[in-house]
């Protein structure tokens, strides 16, 4: 969040209808332009500002430079039953990613479950959005992508994994269950809030120059040593989402993805599974309701602490900006106004 | 590893053979104490003691208690496509888990896909057995369980969440890549393990009475409190494997799972990829070299740390026990003679 007096709050509609303005002057057909201006408006209306209005601004320079093909759409490379290839062709990332969701989903209605392996992609800015849309009309989701190298091995200096973020999501009661994660404890956008406003993160986010776990977000964004989740084990994570994302689309893998300011050419996994197939289908989200309320039930550590399930806060969020406003840094807002 | 004076080599033959005795005692017919011999071997082949020969005596209690049917054969309750819904009928965990992998590769080998949903079943024991076999057959495999509930949500302290082992597996080599790993950082096991030598684990393993992060195994045995790998992301993680399992299954959750004793009647999830009918199979092995290679390339912390890639250290502990036999713990080995 933006320091509180340089905030102003934009309607989603005006949002929108602006992000439409700019694709269009970059070549954006009417369609594209509204899909993705939709998609970056989502994520902001949805609290993941640092993936949706905070990042537009470097969505149009990507594109500007060419790394972003504004008209490319996924071609589809091989097709066995129900696990497809796609070449995403550098098209804009988030239209890809939707595609890809879409596309899983239509392999599932087929099969009960489908596969798309998505190579020569760009960055599909937040992750959470694609488990939102398939869990939404129903589907059991996973993803994930492969990025830059941007965390280190387990034991190692040198950043060669990357925090490849991955999301489940589930339906549940009209709305998702959507778990949202990167590889590394914080991203570094955290790391930098903390670090701008001179504070200790919670809990220790990465190595300092003296290969010491530290709290300092600042010394941790001098050696670029973030710790990944749970250690070696989110290491672990990291590579195998990696090797199973270049495998499975033919694509390249994070050690290739040259730059990590344009981070373009990436491999993508998308996974949906038809579960209105199955017998039980009636009594799922009952039986959601169930885990969930017993996850509630639990002894919280403090009184005031709310237990709460992933993605949780996301419909919160959605219902303030929607009725606010989507809080932006009236600089940001001001750059994109020009744009 | 038990203490180094009370320590014999067992040759896994000789190992295997013992299995079968007792099973066929407990009512295994011969094929199935074959195989249920087997794993429990491969497990304490591979160094997985505490899922192999360490654990054998309590299954084999388990079963004497009824918990285990020796007998029950899944049975199919719903296909759809590639999507298939399983009953394991409380047969032997580890034979109902290697069906289900073997079955989720036959629906791969159809449709490139393959999701098999295990309902009912009893504890697999080490996870990472369904990877290797999985993989070494070629196939790129992901399997989780859920499990009785051992960990508490993020901010809470009564354990309503359960540690829930997860794998992926990719075929290397010949050989694989075996990522195994359960929600909590440490495993009970460990903790133990630590604890009896009266050492500090090497990271906070969980909470003390005082709420706080502690490397104590003792203080984290007496709360059940181990901390989530990652935190909330574990945490977060372990909630949506579980949900999955039991809404694939049509099985029980965590919090169904009454017993951490016997832990039966668990759900499990089993996905296979058939990558041989994939373009780019033929340079597959090749492109997992170069991300292995390019990791192994990392500037190590410490000179003499060697970067691994996961599941490595059990091609070397699977050779060893091979030639020298493997190290059980001198009166375990005489409490399995005697059974």
């Amino acid at each position: 969040m933006p320091d509180k007096l340089k905030i102003i709050f934009i309607p989603a509609d005006q949002m929108k209808s602006e992000f439409i303005r700019i694709l269009k002057k970059l070549g954006f057909k009417d369609d594209k332009a509204e899909k993705c201006a939709e998609i970056f408006t989502l994520n902001s209306l949805e609290g993941v500002y640092s993936h949706g209005v905070n990042r537009f601004p470097r969505f149009v320079k990507n594109t500007k430079d060419g790394f972003v093909v504004p008209d490319a759409i996924p071609t589809l490379v091989n097709r066995t039953g129900s696990l497809e290839q796609w070449n995403g062709n550098l098209g804009p990332g988030p239209l890809n990613a939707s595609f890809a969701t879409d596309r899983s989903i239509v392999l599932a209605l087929e099969n009960g479950i489908g596969m798309v392996a998505l190579a020569n992609t760009n960055h599909w800015m937040r992750a959470g959005t694609y488990g939102w849309q398939a869990a939404k009309k129903g589907f059991v989701f996973i993803c994930w992508t492969n990025t830059c190298p941007n965390m280190p091995a387990w034991g190692a200096k040198d950043p060669r994994l990357g925090n490849n973020p991955f999301v489940i999501a589930v339906p549940y009661q009209n709305d998702a269950i959507v778990l949202d994660f990167a590889m590394s404890q914080f991203s570094y956008g955290k790391m930098e809030t903390f670090s701008n406003e001179g504070k200790k993160l919670p809990f220790p986010g990465g190595f300092n120059k003296k290969d010491e776990l530290t709290t300092d977000p600042g010394e941790i964004l001098e050696t670029w040593r973030p710790v990944p989740v749970g250690y070696w084990k989110g290491a672990g994570l990291s590579l195998m989402l990696d090797i199973m994302a270049t495998i499975l689309s033919g694509g390249i893998s994070t050690h290739q993805v040259i730059s990590c300011s344009s981070e373009y050419g990436v491999s993508q996994v998308f996974i949906a599974v038809n579960i209105k197939s199955l017998p039980n289908f009636p009594v799922i989200d009952n039986s959601i309701h169930g885990i969930i309320e017993n996850l509630q039930n639990s002894i919280p550590e403090n009184e005031n602490t709310r237990i709460r399930y992933p993605g949780e806060s996301v419909l919160k969020i959605r219902k303030e900006n929607l009725k606010n406003g989507i809080p932006v840094d009236r600089n940001i807002w001001e750059s994109i106004l020009a744009l």
